[in-house]
């Protein structure tokens, strides 16, 4: 096993987590619980997967991604009392899930021959929709659309392995590298309290006066 | 014409009608009304589909989807202020449907050689993603995610379809057994009004005590 | 650049701004209004191309689409507080883009060799299903399902399409029949303020009477 693939079974094991406290937020039923970790999970990869052809898609061909994820569910059920003592470990473990998925999504871009304008979007899908289809089947607008400095550390952190990848830096260089930047991204914007600027919504015109 | 097929025209109609009516209950306009019955009606097979690369997706080679579906929306419609009186035969239908979907879903996985956990999994999706798409499309947190034993009954019945495909029994009794174990947990459930416990979320500490 | 060409990248252009409009309203950060612009623009005919294996999709093959997208969501964004005064000339757009989508989802169901009422399925899907993405993303139940005539609009332009092609009309002519066809009911649906017959939901019957 290599310490690539540790870490993607590690950032799975995170997201798996923050989708079952989400879950639980919710009231959902034990099996609702698991599917929502689940699809915060793979839902990413699997989208990525599903739009560039890679069928069946990759969590079907891996049976360890099934197993960690129902482990990380029955762990984070377990704890989740506690969760907010551990709440910088699982901050910390979702921010390195972040920037793993986002390499792997830019890289199976390359892998398959396409644009780096699109493979960073791949990047940056992988890294972002599992979280976004957790939102949807619980019913909110994703989060991250709304908040926090998240799906841009993502997509700075592929442009920094696109980069690497045309340096042509060693592999392990380049994994390092993009997740140290989406990590120092997400650390200085938590920090810091920075977002986006919002773009105010249109004025609207009175029409009766 | 086989029995089976006829059998999952049966789960279609039936799945068309439930999903006709909880459009109806949204005040969608007709085509609403006929989007939402058919996402219902085939949401579950074509997500399938999807993730394993069986494209085009089943319904697009088989017209008789549609057209079932057409009639089955058309007649929910028409009968809509009686649907109470045939609530029983209603529920009867949608579990049948419900079996039979998780058969297909399983043995797809297991013709497309993918591993017994997997081939299960594609059963559960088969038989209950149309649903969870319906509830998305109408801005509902799923339902199966929230109550009855409903989702657990298709698993319940994926693995004992698995078990007659290990102990190789003919193809009929397998579909016959599997059928009866959905419609039985389903019925002792709804009877005994019997769901998954739910598992309290977390307990929020009070940081001004 | 063909005139066909030019005239989907209008509907790109026009879907991606109503898309920005939408994500406005809902307060999203920049990078949320982009993404909901983005799978307003391309949603229906990624999800066309998805469920016919038509893969990667469309929009990773030819990043033109992603260019006029950004162009259109920063366009929009400049514009924003004089919107009103374009109303109509967006409204035409929009119109232009649906009836263009129309027809490109509908030719390339043919292309596929799909029967008839499944390419006319995909014209439609092409055309709508962006929105329907895009307000699935804002937490909205589908405008189309509940009010205009729009997603009948595609319905009827993708029939006249058909026609067209089994008259063996030139393409020039079956594309100008088409969008107009879908521009004149859009236009007459709106100026008389038409829109499909509600069905009434079913009568509740009070068990306690």
């Amino acid at each position: 096993m290599t310490i690539f693939y540790a870490l993607d079974l590690t950032g799975t094991i995170a997201f798996a987590m923050s989708g079952t406290l989400a879950a639980l937020n919710k009231r959902l039923d034990p099996f609702g619980i698991f599917i929502i970790a689940f699809v915060t999970a793979i839902g990413g990869g699997t989208l990525r997967d599903v739009l560039i052809g890679r069928t069946p898609v990759g969590w079907m061909l891996d049976l360890h991604y099934v197993y960690v994820i129902i482990f990380a569910t029955i762990f984070a059920l377990i704890i989740r009392n506690y969760i907010s003592y551990l709440s910088k470990t699982l901050f910390l473990f979702d921010t390195i899930g972040l920037g793993i998925f986002t390499i792997i999504g830019t890289e199976i871009g390359i892998q398959q021959g396409l644009h780096p304008v699109i493979s960073i979007a791949l990047g940056v899908t992988t890294a972002t929709f599992g979280g976004v289809i957790r939102d949807i089947l619980c019913n909110d607008i994703p989060v991250i659309f709304r908040k926090e400095i998240y799906a841009s550390a993502c997509l700075v952190g592929a442009i920094a392995f696109m980069i690497s990848h045309h340096l042509s830096l060693s592999s392990n260089v380049a994994y390092i590298f993009t997740t140290s930047v989406v990590i120092a991204i997400r650390l200085i914007a938590v920090k810091y309290n920075i977002s986006l600027p919002m773009i105010p919504p249109p004025i609207k015109k009175d029409k009766n006066s």
